[in-house]
């Protein structure tokens, strides 16, 4: 059996592990299933998650479970050593992980303005993940002044915040929010358009991930369904590719499932 | 120049890194310096951690700068090859480090009951703590049901887990916590025990432990001053060891400096 991951729709943490299998040319090796997480989980995944609903999991020999994205992509870069994406010198790794370990707060700063819904809290908002592109910018500038990326190629870090500097697409569309110009962010913005243009990390278009996150902007996370609404934006059908570009204006307007295109 | 790890007193953090190098026969390879807490940070070091005030870094060959105690740890065992702490396998290694993934909540829990000041809360704090005890319990059972610890022999999840079950002796003193006897805890227990006994991992005493954390029992951490004191438990001076055991009721009773022997 090939190792299997099951994920929900557009998710971030999916998408780190199909970039690291494209960079190590390994991308055909593991299997990716979509959940409709606008249903009951199914028994037998449940089964598998021994309960839990956190997704990505990924699944190899023997019903074995490896859980945790950051977890499973070590196991992946392992699991195929050849090209590896983690660095291997001790300090050049520690340096990464240093990195690696600013993801979380990253993500769940932005998560966090995404889906509020006072307009009298945007700037607080703003200001927390302007902070936390602050900390990448002076990392990156300690670490790697003149590199796009963290080391000569697109690696380990760049691997693990793509998807979040894509998925924040969504403050861009539905909160206005651009990187300001000026000295303080001009480091992070040269990493996150080098980040973004890769051709490994081409998994999920700006589209897509408006479409599908829209019930986020409004406050319901993971397939949680609206009120006045039939279906969430997190449904697999119809395609996204088939829906109109959503309204922007999140605080003033709730959309309906037709002006979805749901 | 030897590593140099600077760590704030009798610091879980710090004694991982203790317990790896001990594993390793290395104790002696990298230099330990204690940061008086009770002081404001000195600018030699300020410089070195470039403003934060995290503790424990790790300072190598050229003034470079490792934070984050995991991060180190991982550092350590690549720059010291023989006898690895962490597994190689990459299925085991996935295992270990979703164990390791629950450190953070493990920790943050049983730190925030030590905290609590409010003796209306005990009781949601300790069914908190019993939740972590319980989830531990669950992945050993599913990952390691008859061994005393994860694999064969003490290893990297318990180098990272072995401290913290050395500083809730804090809760077993002033909240009179035990793991409730009955099998929803029997494989932990079987854990904990063997984690404490293990000939690598005895930097810190039960009475140490108790009577430098006084503070937190009381609500202030890191070397902050309570009112009416003039002295943190967290000083160096006088050494623990001259000074008598506290008195257990944190909620009823605040000790002096007298009482606490500063």
């Amino acid at each position: 059996m090939k190792p299997t991951v099951y994920h929900i729709p557009v998710c971030p943490f999916c998408q780190r592990l199909e970039i690291l299998l494209s960079l190590k040319g390994r991308r055909d090796a593991v299997d990716f299933r979509v959940v409709d997480v606008t249903r009951p989980r199914p028994e037998w995944l449940l089964e598998k998650t021994r309960g839990t609903t956190s997704l990505p999991i990924l699944e190899i020999d023997g019903g074995r479970i490896v859980k945790e994205s950051l977890v499973i992509l070590q196991y992946l870069d392992d699991l195929f050593p050849e090209r590896p994406v983690a660095q291997r010198e001790p300090y050049r790794r520690a340096v990464e992980n240093m990195l690696t370990r600013m993801e979380a707060e990253f993500c769940a700063r932005g998560y966090a303005w995404v889906m509020n819904q006072d307009p009298g809290r945007r700037a607080a908002f703003e200001e927390a993940v302007l902070e936390r592109y602050g900390e990448l910018n002076d990392f990156l500038l300690e670490h790697s002044p003149s590199d796009p990326f963290l080391f000569e190629a697109f690696g380990w870090a760049e691997t693990v915040f793509t998807p979040l500097f894509a998925r924040f697409w969504f403050l861009e569309y539905y909160e206005d929010f651009r990187l300001p110009a000026g000295p303080r962010y001009t480091r992070v913005r040269r990493w996150v358009d080098a980040c973004l243009a890769h051709p490994a990390a081409q998994q999920a278009t700006k589209e897509e991930i408006v479409k599908v996150y829209y019930d986020y902007a409004k406050g319901a996370g993971n397939g949680a369904l609206l009120p006045g609404r039939r279906r969430s934006s997190f449904t697999l059908e119809p395609d996204w590719r088939a829906r109109p570009w959503p309204p922007r204006d999140k605080y003033a307007h709730s959309a309906t499932d037709r002006e979805l295109g749901l």
